[in-house]
């Protein structure tokens, strides 16, 4: 009998930066690590959110022990309600992520039809042969681990998402001394985060901003704003605290904001002074100059809380001008354009708005390139897979590992559905397995694919022309219409002339092509080729054309 | 009768940083200064270009005595062709933009019927009450001018795009001592380039760039692709004659770097080494180390030589590990997304890729904070106008002004189509024109707006869904469908049963809405209503709903 090794397989989170998952699995006990959702890139139109394909985990659905969690950030959690939906598992995690994600379990009507264990830091639990233990590390969130999975084979250190903050807000640093011990103990893999490896040194503390704060709050005799993600709950402690120091009180605005800021108050990982978090209608009846609001919109989406204000239709929320509006994030590949209108919707209602990389209102929570060093270094690994990256990520981070003294051959470059085993000194990619996006469309998942989203970006180029007409079955006679409608093409009041000269061209399509007989397909095809090629000569645009011939 | 003023009025560049494009008047003299497009923002889907809304021109058109060009950008002159389709006027500019803009011209059949002046540094030409200095600045393309237009009342100096490169590529520096000369004569009002605002410093040299290269070739043994905009022709020279001192050949890639390529060099723009540039298979013949290809692409575009190379569908190009590719150019707001893919498949493919702002293998064409400064401080206007920037740019730029002493009521804070007027000590906002965008589409210029783009928005979100129903005039009975057919919202072959299910809610909407009458415009509204419903019902989504009835 072969020797058992120790699988690992990413089902989402390589080549890509959200929708993290890791299988990992020896014998006949499989653990997920992590179960995140992407967001949608610019090319899938209309589609809401992005998950795994799970398919491999619903194969194997006896062998799963276990969903263990490093962290409550959607990437790494935001897919759970859906893949509960389809797999029964205990979920394990850290506290303030046991009490997010109930949060997103209610909406999705499985709480309390999920087994959820609370674990900490330093805990270890058993999975059949496989055992984790939670470690923790700082991040933007709190209560942030890595993992040690330990296997028969040896161990893999999964870190989920990272930075070596020395000063984290809540005071709780990386565990260093576990991470060296584990080191020394050995470590058969490491799996790490690697998606800030462009930059160069050290990520800076969360505290660096709270410097920024104070001495806006110090300056600013308005309003002020302060808008982050809605799960970055150290950087609204800051907030609220640094507005404390100068007497205003915060207001906390979005729903998604407003629910992470209860949990996590609600849990203990909000430190409030008595009176300093109020609600937007008390807040608002102070001067202007006792003001914090803490709100969404970060990303520019169009509609959150700090969107509406920059349109100036906010129910609640109005600011003037000598107010000031700090954007504590940076805008996600993709989202520039819209944050760099919000920004200048409010310069023009006449508030300071501060953002930008020079006006340090922003840190990461991943590590940079010395971190990631840092955390080789500690690990020293036998192997070692990149993760939570692009591709080009995924190379620099093979360079760095390199550099770092892990050899070539050591070094795992994975794509989604690739599976890895490993065993001693051994450690290779053996197999691939199904694997991809599942498409999130309203309460649809996974019924929209490369068709639709094909039509949809051919319907946004240049809209759609329907042609409609009903033809007698016995003789192929046009008995009405045919009748052309357009919509996302011209403005239909200035292109009659168009819009009834394709009329015609449809008509003599039917007649010509179909004399006396009512072939359904062929006719379409007339009519989509005649008018198609008369469109494109007139206005060189290929709108969708939808030929519907009806026969009675 | 009052005393004349000095019009200044831009119809596009302020608020925006394309379609530059400002009138400046006098009396009955008028002269248009710059003439650029924009390019579409993401959510103007299916649009080409978008062009200013030149009104104001054609209502004056009998003022126009001429179109000056500051140089051959997009956003500086690819609005000519549209402009000269509708308004006769001589256009004036330095050789080479002459040279780039009759190729445009041509393509557009106007070469020939359009009066064109070649004028250098130095020169001073009237257009009647005012007259245009033509002063040379630095910028990331040769030939470039800023322009002085003096009035009865005053000077006007317009930057258009400039940098104060001390070690420009074609060794032409700023013409400083004419700036300072300018400065000390006294001028009324300067409207700067501000788009780089946010940077503090100097913007550094193209020269950076060469030292760059050259290391990448030193250490190259595959081939090596360069790509940058295809208008930066200063890059292209630094390409071949880096490439050229060691031993590597260069073909140049990409129709519209081709043809400004050989407009540069036919105008002796361009200082090519004999034989240092081949045509694509001749460079292919040689040893990779021998091969630099530079080519279009820089931003991602979907149909540019790098994408279809990184694609692996180019037809003459083919990169293999071991090759070299350089992104010689930064993401224009927008484009992140496109450019971070092609270079995470060029590194799939093997290839080493060179890029971001760490590798010292792009500068900007504009002046950073020192350099703007700098520019006030040479000229020392009684009034400043912000332009080429968004709205967040002019507000920075408008706090550094007041810190370089500018009075903050002399700096004018301007839209498109406001009016100002100068004279003396005089200067304010005095009226508001017509002015906006104008969308070109296909060969259509103008005609798709607002109403046509919300469809386009709504179709790309959830697609549209066709309910085509025949009904006999007289008793309002259904005599052919109803069809349903649909694009962009599901796969119809996994919905049958969806879009039979909404086939039986039109019917019935028919049926019960209007019993013995066929009124057409309320059979649709009922059929829109109930399939409407009853597809958000079971999807949460809304795709557009469109009835068609026909009667017989």
């Amino acid at each position: 009998m072969a020797k058992k090794r120790l699988k690992a397989i990413p089902l989402g989170g390589v080549g890509e930066i959200g929708k993290n998952l890791w299988v990992v699995e020896f014998g006949d006990d499989l653990i997920v690590l992590d179960c995140g959702l992407a967001f949608p890139e610019d090319e899938m139109l209309g589609i809401d959110l992005v998950i795994p394909d799970i398919s491999y985990l619903l194969d194997n659905r006896e062998k799963v022990r276990g969903i263990v969690l490093t962290h409550g950030h959607e990437d790494h959690a935001g897919a759970l309600p859906y893949v509960l939906a389809q797999l029964s598992a205990p979920v394990y995690a850290t506290k303030l992520v046991q009490g997010l994600i109930s949060v997103k379990l209610k909406e999705h009507r499985l709480l309390g039809s999920v087994e959820q264990i609370v674990v900490e830091s330093g805990d270890i639990v058993d999975f059949g042969e496989l055992s984790v233990e939670f470690i923790r590390v700082a991040h933007s969130i709190p209560d942030a681990v890595l993992v040690a999975v330990d296997s028969p084979v040896g161990k893999l250190v999964f870190t989920g998402d990272f930075k070596f903050d020395q000063s984290p807000m809540d005071g709780k640093v990386t565990d260093f001394a576990r991470l060296a011990e584990l080191g020394a103990e050995g470590v058969l893999v490491l799996i790490s985060d690697c998606t800030r490896v462009e930059q160069p040194g050290f990520t800076p503390s969360e505290r660096v901003i709270t410097e920024t704060f104070d001495r806006v709050f110090q300056a600013a005799e308005g309003r002020v704003l302060i808008t982050t993600f809605a799960s970055n709950i150290s950087r609204v402690q800051q907030a609220i605290q640094s507005a404390h120091r100068h007497g205003r009180k915060t207001a906390v605005v979005g729903r998604s904001m407003e629910s992470n800021v209860a949990v996590a108050r609600e849990l203990d990982y909000l430190t409030i002074p008595d009176g300093a978090l109020l609600r937007v209608d008390e807040v608002n009846k102070l001067s202007p100059d006792k003001i914090l609001y803490v709100t969404t919109g970060s990303q520019g989406e169009p509609t959150s809380v700090l969107s509406r204000i920059a349109n100036q239709e906010h129910r609640q929320i109005k600011l003037e001008p000598g107010d000031t509006a700090i954007i504590s994030a940076t805008p996600v590949p993709g989202n520039e354009e819209a944050v760099a209108r919000t920004i200048n919707k409010l310069f023009r209602q006449g508030v300071d708005v501060i953002y930008g990389a020079e006006s340090s209102v922003h840190v990461s929570g991943h590590a940079s390139r010395e971190e990631l060093r840092l955390m080789l270094n500690l690990i020293r690994p036998q192997f070692v897979v990149p993760a939570h990256g692009e591709y080009r990520h995924m190379v620099l981070y093979k360079r760095l590992a390199e550099e770092c003294g892990v050899p070539a051959s050591n070094i795992l470059m994975t794509d989604i559905g690739t599976v890895m085993e490993f065993a001693d000194s051994f450690g290779k990619i053996t197999d691939k397995v199904v694997a991809g996006d599942v498409l999130v469309d309203g309460i649809t998942v996974g019924e929209v694919g490369e068709v639709v989203l094909r039509d949809r970006r051919l319907l946004s180029k240049d809209g759609v022309v329907i042609v409609v007409a009903t033809v007698d079955r016995q003789t192929g006679m046009v008995v009405a219409g045919p009748d052309v409608v357009s919509r996302g093409f011209v403005y239909a009041r200035n292109s009659e002339e168009l819009l009834e000269a394709a009329k015609e061209r449809a008509l003599q399509a039917l007649e010509v092509a179909v004399p006396g007989q009512a072939e359904l397909g062929l006719m379409q095809s007339k009519i989509k080729e005649a008018v198609g090629k008369f469109i494109y000569e007139q206005t060189r645009r290929r709108p969708m054309i939808m030929p519907v011939v009806q026969l009675m």
